[in-house]
């Protein structure tokens, strides 16, 4: 019988980012087909030969660590999966069109939670026209795991990759930053009141922004409907699951340039500062809009020359510049300080 | 706080097979995208428009559920996750291109156990020409779990689904039925007496075919390769990973027949007629052929011109041929008994 915990030379997984881990365990993987456009290393990979390619998504999401059952309602987290790999087919400026969905589940659930559960993967594949095509169901010791895959098509002169930003590019984001972090800082909260006076009945009034933008995120198809519009092709593009300094520090990485964002211009909506404030006098609305995460809003760069067609727009919020190669990824703020940014660690995003 | 458990009207899992249970969960997606050629129901999904078409499919593999750490080399892990991935695009009469893993662990695992799962995968990807393109690492509270998506290609006009079975039609399968779940007993008895006394060396010597049937299976291109040879478009495939009774059922379920096959027809390897013996005077190897599970060997129908093209193939053996809709599907005994196949339920094989 063999025993497969390694005693001598561990390394503890905790010692590497999530990323760095990757990349160590991808290395060496050398793609042999051609239909392989790309491999590991952006929102999805790239497959096919013609004019059209297709573009292949994976996610997982575990109990306990990605979701808490004491306060995700099954609908919302059947919306969620597959809206996540939605989302990462949008940041490849591609259109979605089939999911699949693998689901391990102990017995603590019954077929009517799995139908709950259900629901909500039919909700967001009928919002955003994707066909549910095919799954596992497993068995689970303990809680419930999701792994979803979202397939979907592009144009192959309109795909968009992490590694195409240039020198003076703008920097640009949808939506607003943070508030998803925020609706879990709420829901928390009232989980941890919950538990020590279980009469408590939780008053989630005003918080309704934030707890949406957490519980059900919308990945920003209506952006990529907007860029084709617009005919603007970003030069690069991601989705924001990690928080905006960690999806900077993917671009500039990829893209081997620096960038300077400015803090003033960062989107937080109101509630998102009105729950920092709550929450602790040190915790500042500009930290959970770097390093949150969940927001599933697009960060992506464009030409100089496409600034006239983006400028008016309500949704799409210019944020800074790219910097050259050697330069490093910095937040600049109202005092004129520049602040490096760093991504952060494998605890917090799994 | 909305507590998850429904107390009122609730259906436990088991009361549901697996595949009842999928039906439920998934009827009444309807696809719209014109790329969705087949959705749910099948080893794959298709997609596409053109004379080549996608293949898509997912697996999920649970620790303490499909597999144990206890005698399950991490090496051998990785390469099953990608081999049973590669059986299901082989079942469609397709070739594996791509593979996607997401994997969810705890910290009881190190970097270099991840390694050795990942040192599997590549084994996998180079034996079979597929390309690893990306994936997700999760963190796991307890055990670890994998889930599989490979992606593939075929020829519109050689892809075979489950349901083109017709009246008349002879009933094939590669290789040998019943050695993996023969492995897995091997490997199950080992461990109890080493959980009864730990200086207890395990003695596996005589049992190497059956062990590596289990822990290492290999997809059977060649059998994809040989029909191609033969220029034999086999009118209805499956892959056997739930046994044989079940993918029998599969095909006659939904290519809407009955069928015969005799028992004195099926593969059974002597090493897997020796453990049946040595476990109890009861365990018969036909059991093991038609519950066992896990050999991933192709199950297929071809039209009785396809005969002669067939016959003197080593590794194709014709075990019975399938009847009108309406008869049931039976195995008949060489006393000539018939004994109506069912499948195994949710327990066996999650």
């Amino acid at each position: 019988m063999e025993q497969l915990e390694y005693q001598e030379g561990r390394t503890e997984l905790a010692e590497f980012g999530e990323f760095p881990l990757i990349e160590r365990l991808t290395d060496g993987f050398t793609p042999c087909n051609k239909s392989t456009v790309k491999g590991v290393g952006d929102d999805c990979a790239v497959i096919g030969t013609g004019d059209k390619l297709t573009l292949v998504t994976g996610d997982m999401l575990v109990e306990g660590v990605n979701f808490d059952m004491m306060y995700t309602p099954l609908l919302h987290l059947g919306y969620k999966a597959v809206a996540i790999g939605i989302s990462d087919i949008a940041a490849m400026n591609g259109t979605p069109r089939q999911v699949l969905l693998n689901i391990a589940v102990s017995n603590r659930y019954s077929v009517e939670a799995l139908e709950e559960l259900y629901a909500g993967v039919r909700l967001c594949c009928q919002r955003y026209d994707v066909d549910l095509v095919g799954g596992d169901l497993a068995t689970s010791r303990a809680g419930m795991v999701i792994s979803v895959t979202v397939v979907g098509e592009a144009d192959a002169n309109r795909i968009t990759y992490r590694s195409g930003a240039k020198l003076h590019d703008l920097i640009c984001v949808s939506g607003d930053l943070g508030s998803a972090y925020s609706g879990l800082l709420v829901l928390e909260r009232e989980k941890v009141t919950y538990k020590a006076n279980p009469d408590f009945k939780p008053d989630l009034d005003g918080y309704d922004y934030v707890l949406e933008r957490y519980l059900k995120p919308e990945p920003r198809m209506d952006i990529v409907q907007f860029l084709r519009e617009k005919d603007i092709v970003p030069t690069s593009m991601i989705d924001v699951s990690d928080g905006l300094a960690s999806e900077l520090l993917h671009i500039c990485h990829q893209s081997q340039c620096g960038c300077e964002v400015y803090e003033e211009r960062l989107p937080i909506d109101y509630q998102t500062s009105r729950v920092c404030s709550e929450m602790s006098s040190n915790m500042l609305p500009v930290s959970n809009a770097l390093n949150g995460g969940e927001d599933y809003e697009l960060l992506f760069t464009i030409g100089q020359q496409d600034y006239e067609k983006i400028r008016d727009s309500q949704e799409v919020h210019i944020i800074g510049h790219i910097t050259e190669k050697g330069s490093p990824a910095v937040m600049v703020t109202p005092q004129n300080t520049t602040i490096e940014l760093r991504a952060q660690g494998w605890q917090q995003n799994g």
